[in-house]
């Protein structure tokens, strides 16, 4: 019973705490933020310290390498954080700003007015950075948050938590507006999911289990993050060499990412041009390719791609590759095996991109580049919550704008309805 | 099994229609719209003799006076469906809009597109006009729209279908863009909510317990647009006439809707002035008082209210009636006992005003007018498909622009990530 009062605890101060918010400045906001980035790397030491207790306990965990790679913190990661803080520092207050306005003809003024969601909630695995990245993000568009990360890295996200809630401090700011569960029993878990009283939002970042079982259980609404299944598919009328260079990138450069291509497809009038160098491109750099018949036909020696193969995350350095007959095709092929996530085409021909970029149901969709760049940094937002895969509310990279609702401010002199 | 097989053709036929209406212009959307409106006008014999089975059958179905005021079709009630149809005609293409671009410094350039949803499915209560709003609102914004209406009203429904989607046809656009569930079986609700594959969101419009049971079982993202427990809080700087005038309007004019005041806030300053006058009106239109101890001091012989009756919904001529100590404590008041839906003010203070307007968190907020004009249509929408006490994605009328997403497209030139 501990662990459900903690909990509750936590999410009854949150739910004042974000009241709260609503007097505090964007000017006060940021700077905590600033002071916030600087503390990280003045204290890195301190950072890094206690990520090595989380290093060292991996070894009994069976982390992989990938897991290893994402949990580590160096002084470079610190620094990428704290210019995460500085940058949603810089961005424009989300909060305030009209959506719509107008006066109706009996005199009514409407406004539609963007504010904050309330209390976000966010269940995450490995890193240390969303610990930061979500503080950051949910401090600026004025909701508290309720931080549970994995066990792998409790040690990294006390410290991380210890240090920017301390900043709020000096700025006024009531440190409950971020909150940790500090508990790994996942007891815990269960226990927030069922506070929709006092939490409005909780956003699970992670493997599709932990996906799937925050989903199932919870009572709060869920954006979920789920795999990116991304393709890239390379036109008749595309760059060959831009297209080899781009493919390449998005498969071999963070191949354990969500962003990472997992299939390949590829235009039949070019495919015997393409495929023979692209192909030996992809093995040089260890990737194990699993191709349909018609690639196999091209390049000999690939392993036979199976059914179930087109519908894969792989997560690393293993590509499915398939010829098409042509855009038309490449469509109804990400349309069945498609995720909804990051999917690219590279072509020359601008209705050729116009029809991919209409017709494929993607939160984005990329002419000529790398999918890989589907990132709230990389798309100028600061940091992000995480990659929504789906539709409502948040779709993509989810920062600062998808943090916020709206109300309506309706402004009358007595007006009456007949 | 012939109902599953039913209602997952016509999901099945909606996803696939969801996917042609990308192609269709919206001058060509906006003339099927105005064919539409003209035809209900045309026809409106059809559709009262339709009705006029809905209304014989009521008897039978211990529907209350209110339920088939709402069930009842006149040529009134199908000009406004009329109407409405002409407003969605008359707005903006909300699709396309360019809701945030960015140049990047590596030259990608990142635009946040808006797009339909998908296919949106919509389980209703008797008001037959939800048939022609939810039709032309899903139509103006590209979604595909699937439509299951109690079965109270499943003859006018079925006409108001017949109706518009024989407009379709003569503008090119697929038919099966528009479904209709017409078993009135209630399995046929519980397929459709296990169709998340084919089916984008769900909307239930109706009774409390229909949309507790439709968030509950369905697997689809739910919008919910649940009870109205509306607050009017007559500040001691309030026009007292305009009070009087405003706060009878939000409690008389239609209180079986979601929008109609259920409890008034009275500053202990002005009560004794204010009540007696106020109470008079109420009880003079044959509303019932329900009453804190304050005011049954003030005005004599009230019912006294009984603590559940804060937080009651009472859609009837009942209002619960507070002596509160000023602003602050009307804030928490509608806090602990409302429901997000519509609170207003009446006071002449400025900054009390804005203080209401920061702090209270409700989709609509009203300065001096009746919580009454909250309605898709009064707002401007031309309808709605509901009124959201959701906080993400929709909130309040719920109409256009709430009835898309977006996609982020992005132009490249061969970018990659490093």
């Amino acid at each position: 019973m501990d662990i459900a009062k903690e909990v509750t605890s936590i999410a009854k101060r949150a739910k004042s705490a974000s009241r709260a918010l609503s007097g505090i400045s964007c000017e006060a906001k940021n700077k905590a933020l600033l002071a916030m980035a600087q503390s990280l790397i003045k204290n890195s030491q301190i950072l890094i310290r206690a990520n090595k207790k989380d290093l060292l306990a991996a070894g009994g965990m069976r982390l992989n390498a990938a897991m290893i790679d994402r949990l580590r913190l160096t002084e470079k990661s610190i620094q990428q954080m704290s210019a995460s803080l500085k940058a949603i520092a810089a961005l424009k207050d989300p909060l305030g700003r009209v959506i719509r306005s107008v006066k109706r003809p009996n005199g009514l003024v409407i406004k539609k007015v963007s504010t904050p969601i309330g209390v976000v909630a966010i269940i995450y695995e490995s890193r240390p950075n969303v610990t930061s990245d979500c503080i950051g993000l949910c401090l600026k568009s004025g909701n508290a948050v309720i931080l549970r990360g994995g066990r792998e890295a409790i040690h990294s996200n006390i410290a991380i938590y210890n240090l920017l809630k301390a900043q709020l401090r000096r700025y006024n700011i009531s440190q409950d507006a971020v909150g940790i569960i500090k508990s790994v029993d996942r007891k815990a878990v269960d226990i927030l999911l069922g506070l929709n009283e006092l939490v409005d939002l909780v956003i699970p970042r992670g493997g599709e289990g932990l996906i799937k079982a925050v989903a199932e259980k919870s009572k709060i609404p869920v954006i979920k993050h789920y795999k990116g299944i991304c393709h890239t598919y390379v036109d008749n009328k595309a760059d060959l060499n831009l297209a080899r260079k781009v493919a390449f990138n998005a498969k071999v450069q963070r191949p354990g990412v969500c962003n990472a291509m997992e299939t390949l497809l590829v235009h039949k009038d070019i495919a015997k041009k393409f495929l023979p160098k692209m192909v030996k491109d992809l093995k040089d750099a260890g990737v194990e390719i699993r191709a349909d018949a018609a690639t196999r036909h091209i390049v000999k020696g690939l392993k036979k791609a199976k059914p179930e193969d087109w519908g894969r995350e792989y997560l690393d350095l293993i590509l499915s590759v398939k010829v098409v007959g042509g855009l038309e095709e490449a469509i109804r092929h990400i349309d069945d095996y498609g995720s909804g996530h990051s999917d690219a085409i590279i072509t020359k021909d601008k209705k050729r991109a116009e029809r991919f970029l209409e017709r494929v149901d993607s939160a984005c969709l990329f002419v000529n580049a790398s999918t890989r760049f589907t990132d709230g940094y990389e798309f100028g937002l600061g940091a992000e919550m995480g990659i929504s895969t789906d539709k409502l509310h948040a779709r993509g990279p989810m920062a600062l704008e998808e943090l916020t609702t709206y109300k309506y401010k309706i402004f009358g002199k007595g007006q009456i309805r007949t």
